[in-house]
């Protein structure tokens, strides 16, 4: 007997089999391949955490709802789908943050609310976690404004279907919904017949229309002289990083990524170069980029960070784009193409004996490690090369994650080992999000991995001012074990807040705490590993130790570096000009 | 020569004299009595930011935005009001439950939130801290929902008039504000000549339907042969504290609060008895509460945890309500009576050798204090004597901060000293928030005391799971150096979940921190008093403690009870009742 069978049974004879509303819920969200759930605990979520655990779920129970949010978005990038639950008011509000940044970058969080019985709301009680107005809808129209999808569960002959409907949104556009559970609906009965075969999406209709749009980019393809690729981050959302990494590879044309592409394609490939960085790149690199007649684009996401503020876009005239669900060729667009099958169909359709081979190959810059050896040992460590001296500490099938500050702009450079993959600020760049983001990272990897032999590493690199935001989800990460480097930059305040202004104002330094104290406060093991490293020559010796490479669970080093120093790049500009305008 | 006339200047010959917009801005929140503002940078705020010093006033800078959030809200039940500074979408969606809170319990938050420039909003550019879809409307449309008044500067003519609109509402309802700064204002001119005067707040009329309400509530508590006083919490708001505690002084008539009221009313007065507590009340008071034939009750908010789940309610035929512009006895309404004029009013025409005197006065409850030498030394620490235990460390002129949670319960059987107040979950109930909510209260109190000799302490209640959601704020407090005694209740978990459901389910577990070395890795200096107890004896000591009661700065104390255990009242019986389930 199957696991859906044991827990249907028939109200009555002749009637359908049912299940509880709660089990319907969370057997979807196995269904679906979530193995852990993040949340915390309220008075209006609590029954329905009593079906978490049996549905063979696993309860990750954050520090804060904040936390939480950011934890299931990290699942979410790793494992495709995440679910959230969280209590009526003040839990969802607390979260609400981290889904817009979910909506944003596109992360599929399914966020479950907890809410007041269906006579509560229907009485208008005076009840906590309200305004006090006899208001129960005000969070729902708040949500809305940063999720795909809504669902308000209220009659059990239709929550199977409309539980269905959002999940399959939040599947198709890889963004969060929000699905209210009222209390007393918890155990209420709905049918099972549904669960019985897996949620099915919608595949695109395709016909002449789709036809045209590939035979159109087919052919644009063919009489290129210069074409180029360029993959940006909406890919991974869109489900087609194989076949772009195929494309890539079988063109052998010269690819780049944009930041929020970095980590999905194999970088060790020869015609992978990396981040374009606009008008930041090196002058060859830049030539070649803006002088492709053709520019493959897939997955744009063109949002000022993401494109070293607009400098190292395509030009539109000559761009290819593949997006969700449309083709455009300069200002040509055709709808309803959805970008699965559009390059399914293009991988068919596109003769590589009728293309632009690169027989020479041109010269163009591909990003290097540097070794810590061959550092100046007795000097402090500086942004222009820490980023590439950790990209020497990456291993086949590590996370690394960049957290909004100067490790956002630093990991921009570091060459990954294939397998890698990388997070890093892209739009929403709300500071504090990696950190529990690695928690979720860490432990979808983990879930992932939990029939192959050893997950991989989650290494977090964070600066000081966004480690005070979301610290406390180290306990978490403590509690369940998760394999995970910290690597704290401490360079006394907000250096990326110095770099956009107010370079010595008292209003971006940060309170000054025991970083190295976070692991043993947070209740890890007394002999956890900590390190901290100012010069070049600690920093060798931490990177070469093996309790920090080879260890187990949590280990955290602190770098500590000069309030205003930067990588090179945006930051580095605006920090000169700032020193400019005071001398 | 003034500030003011410092400030401003000339920009033609003839024409009026301005100042900058942020000039503006900040001299109104001085003016309003704000000292301290609190807050986290962002990009969008920064030159903003540059504003706040020169204009006397002081940055806080909090750990991250709800945080800031909830110590506005703190800050603001001390001072009157408070300002909140964040930056767009990000920053403000992170302070937004805290927002909610004090819109729900009205406290009067300014929340000013630096926006992108206008060119960047109307050009629809895909920025970051955006959706990436060109819609700059979005977290304004959310924040409405949980402000009582919103403004989006736009055009400098406007400008002064639109702040003064929100501030005048913020007074006038004691709720949270909204005001959009975008970026490229910040330093634009904008007429100064509404700063000569200070911000007036519109009287209400006062004509015959008034004076009908006021002669209606006379003669109704002429009538009265058992009339008693309820204050509820809404009287803060209301600004009529000093002539509730005056009408009840003069009547001598019995008087309760209602928890969100405590600490509001001087507790050393004969007929004062606490919280009613409703159906969880001793017997001989309950009989007297409901037997009253007229309630006379300043203003209320009954949600549903300040009522004892309704039961301390008073029969709606016999109230007499005073609200903010409303005035009810029984089903009967008179509407815009304000409530200062109408308090005030009364006290002119209460004739009190009209109405009702107790003579012999009746036997009601009052709260004591419990000595914790007649506690037995060598055993462990319970919830049914240790919150009166406490009491006896009170001192005039305190803050207390009882968390959601068994303290937020437990501080309602407490005595307090005359000009103690205090903070209890009223009916947001958001766990987290009362230890931001001390750093802004503590602040408050400073600031309020800055003329006088030496602020009070203010000391915190909390239990592990909360203290969790929002530690890092003992970075601010330190910074600071705020005179804050925290009290950690380590009960292992969320005790007040367990009580609600789940007593034993893994999600009511929470990480298991070393919570004493919370000073040293905020960054406290070294010697910095903690202690814990698990004994009655050791509590006795630490009480006993000169550096605890009389030091300066943070000190922190860890208190150890059972995880199963509850104070007296609804959640010892939930807890109960959830055993005897279980046996």
């Amino acid at each position: 007997m199957t696991r859906l069978q044991n827990l249907t049974n028939r109200a009555c004879p002749g009637m359908s089999p049912t299940v509880k509303l709660a089990e319907y819920l969370f057997t979807r969200l196995v269904q679906l391949g979530i193995t852990s759930v993040h949340g915390v605990p309220g008075d209006f979520n609590l029954t329905l955490l009593d079906y978490v655990e049996p549905a063979g779920l696993h309860w990750v129970g954050n520090a804060n709802e904040l936390n939480a949010g950011y934890a299931a978005d990290g699942y979410a990038r790793i494992n495709g789908i995440s679910a959230l639950i969280t209590t009526f008011g003040v839990g969802e509000l607390s979260a609400i943050n981290a889904i817009a940044g979910a909506y944003s970058e596109r992360a599929a969080v399914v966020h479950i609310v907890g809410t007041p019985p269906r006579a509560t709301q229907d009485g208008r009680l005076l009840v906590h976690h309200t305004l006090n107005d006899g208001n129960f809808s005000r969070f729902a129209q708040m949500q809305a404004h940063v999720t795909i999808a809504q669902t308000s569960l209220r009659d059990p002959r239709t929550c199977p279907e409309q539980i269905d409907q959002v999940l399959a949104q939040c599947l198709l556009h890889s963004r969060p919904v929000y699905i209210e559970v009222p209390v007393d609906l918890v155990d209420a009965p709905v049918l099972s017949d549904r669960l019985s075969a897996k949620l099915q999406l919608p595949e695109g209709i395709w016909g002449t229309s789709q036809n045209s749009a590939i035979e159109a980019v087919v052919e644009k393809l063919q009489e290129a002289k210069q074409p180029i690729i360029l993959v940006d981050g909406e890919t991974r959302a869109l489900g087609i990083v194989d076949a772009v990494q195929d494309l890539s590879r079988r063109t052998g044309w010269p690819t780049w990524t944009t930041g929020f592409a970095k980590g999905l394609l194999d970088e060790t490939e020869s015609n992978f170069h990396g981040i374009f960085r606009g008008k930041w790149d090196e002058e060859n690199t830049q030539t070649f980029f803006y002088d492709a007649d053709v520019v493959l684009c897939f997955g744009p996401h063109f949002s000022s960070t993401n494109s070293f503020g607009f400098t190292s876009l395509p030009r539109p005239e000559n761009t290819i784009s593949v997006s969700d669900s449309d083709i455009k060729i300069g200002t040509k667009i055709w709808r309803d193409v959805p970008a699965r099958q559009a390059v399914a169909s293009l991988r068919r359709k596109l003769n590589l004996d009728m293309i632009q081979r690169y027989v020479e190959y041109p010269k163009l810059r591909r990003d290097q490690a540097f070794s810590v050896q061959d550092t100046p040992k007795e000097k402090i460590i500086t942004q222009d090369k820490i980023w590439r001296v950790l990209s020497t500490f990456l291993r086949e099938g590590d996370i690394l994650l960049g957290e909004t500050g100067t490790p956002g702009y630093g990991t921009r450079e570091m060459p990954l080992p294939p397998r890698t993959r990388l997070f890093i600020p892209t739009t929403w760049l709300s500071i504090g999000y990696m950190l529990p983001a690695a928690q979720g990272a860490a432990l979808a990897q983990r879930d992932l991995a939990a029939s192959a032999q050893q997950p991989g590493r989650t290494i977090l690199l964070v600066g000081d001012g966004s480690f005070q935001m979301t610290a406390q989800e180290i306990g978490t990460m403590i509690k369940h074990n998760l394999n995970i480097i910290i690597f704290l930059i401490n360079n006394d305040g907000y250096t990326i807040e110095r770099c956009i202004h107010g370079m010595r104002q008292a209003y971006n330094d940060v309170s000054r705490w025991r970083y190295l104290e976070a692991p043993s406060f947070f209740g890890a093991q007394r002999d956890t590993y900590t390190a901290s490293a100012t010069t070049w020559g600690e920093l060798e010796k931490v990177l070469g130790d093996k309790r920090l490479s080879d260890g187990q669970g949590l280990r955290m080093v602190e770098i500590v570096m000069d309030k205003e120093d930067a990588p090179a790049g945006p930051l580095k500009d605006l920090i000169k000009a700032q020193k400019a305008k005071r001398l």
